[in-house]
């Protein structure tokens, strides 16, 4: 395989063409944004934890049946994946209450959901990505009522999945984000990343975070936080010193 | 029916007891504000034309057979009401994009919808009545499901009757927002008001604004704006001097 142009260059990774079409070459970077990006920094190392921890989980969800872009780990912070039309819609999974949750609605920090809610936002930096309803997404033609179910229904899925997985290795799965996109065939396949940069996770004893949150509110080094989620996945940090 | 202690000053009503506990007594001021209190004013006259409007779209829909908390009018800006529970959501209702619509996800002002989009947003001033879901609505329990589905409907019922009601006095019905409350007995009951204050409302051949917009954006007189509603509606503007 080899790596062809830059398309698209995100605040999380570099997306590359390969010559294959259907195949793209994905580059983790250390860049850390907050805040739709008022907050900005570069954390080394982050790329290849984000890298190894996202391929881990989508190897995961595969062995429970739960099909992705995913396809290999090319290098500690590159990966291959099917090219996909990305929905613009960012599909956020909440078991326990934090962040904007609490911010917007004033629901109290740590409530428990159970069934969880899903909440889909406008990927939009433009306008902040805000939260929308299915409605919106009807009239705004940006998925259809039947890619929408579908959408949901792998998102609830990997939510008890990722549960478990987290549960097992001592930790609470509070809430995370999905993007999905549209193979060259139409089908709806996860896609993006799964990481501690769009998930919050907390140690179930401690309470600590373990994600994104170290960066946002200066909680920790974060490059520890994520550390700790790797090796407790099973998986080797390839660019620890 | 006598007025007794004042229970509740909104931004744009008081809300007195009366002799009888199931009654309530509004009086409708002449304040005026807008951007969640940011912009505020006193605007003369305004407290009358929207007691006399919701007075008039009230008893229109009770002839279309939509009951609410409206009983009758007192004065030129006092009614009586049907005491109810609140329940903290504001419903809009939205046959063309305007507003927030367009501001938050970048939707083309005046575009159509039909179906009408219904939106839910949680009136809490102190959070700036934010958008929420279905799903917000459940686990913060502020409405039952069976609750969520009758309000929607009649919702969706009120929309098709005032559409017909401006259309006919040559007025599009962009959007409004209504409130419910529960009675003793628990049913739900449409409440609050439905004026210039709460509609948007465009006339058809000019686009020109008769509604809370001429405040809101500087585009002329209130006064003047709403006075067109009532006079089309074929009410008489009892305190025009
Ligand atoms: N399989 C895929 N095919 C095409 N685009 C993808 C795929 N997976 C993710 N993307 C997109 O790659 C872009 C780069 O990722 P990222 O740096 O996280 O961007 P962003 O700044 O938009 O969050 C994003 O727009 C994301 O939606
Ligand atoms: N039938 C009713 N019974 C009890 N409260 C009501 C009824 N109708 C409206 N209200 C409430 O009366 C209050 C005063 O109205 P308003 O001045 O518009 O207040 P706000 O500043 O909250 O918009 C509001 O909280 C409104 O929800
Ligand atoms: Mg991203
Ligand atoms: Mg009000």
């Amino acid at each position: 395989m080899k790596k062809g142009a830059c398309l698209y260059e995100g605040k999380a990774k570099r997306i590359y063409s390969t010559d294959e079409h259907e195949v793209l070459w994905v580059e983790y970077k250390d860049d850390a944004t907050a805040f739709n990006g008022e907050k900005k920094d570069v954390l080394e190392g982050k790329g290849v934890l984000n890298n190894e921890i996202s391929s881990l989980l989508f190897s995961k969800l595969k062995e429970a049946g739960i099909q992705s872009h995913f396809i290999e780990k090319l290098s500690s912070n590159e990966q291959l994946v099917k090219r996909v039309e990305i929905v613009p819609i960012e599909v956020v999974v909440r078991n326990i209450a934090a962040g904007s949750l609490v911010k917007r609605l004033g629901i109290e920090r740590g409530t428990e959901f159970n069934p969880a809610i899903l909440e889909f936002y406008y990927k939009d930096d433009s306008l902040g990505d805000p939260l929308f309803t299915e409605e919106h997404i009807r009239v705004m033609e940006l998925a259809s009522v039947e890619e929408l179910s579908e959408i949901r229904e792998i998102a609830l899925h990997v939510n008890e999945q990722l549960k478990v997985i987290f549960e097992t290795i001592g930790v609470q799965l509070v809430d995370f984000k999905l993007e999905f996109g549209r193979e060259q065939s139409g089908a709806i396949l996860l896609a993006d990343e799964i990481s501690p940069d769009t998930c919050r996770l907390w140690d179930i004893k401690t309470g600590e975070s373990f994600d994104k949150d170290l960066f946002r509110f200066e909680q920790g080094n974060l490059q520890d936080g994520y550390t700790t989620i790797l090796s407790r996945l099973g998986g080797i940090n390839s660019c620890s010193k």
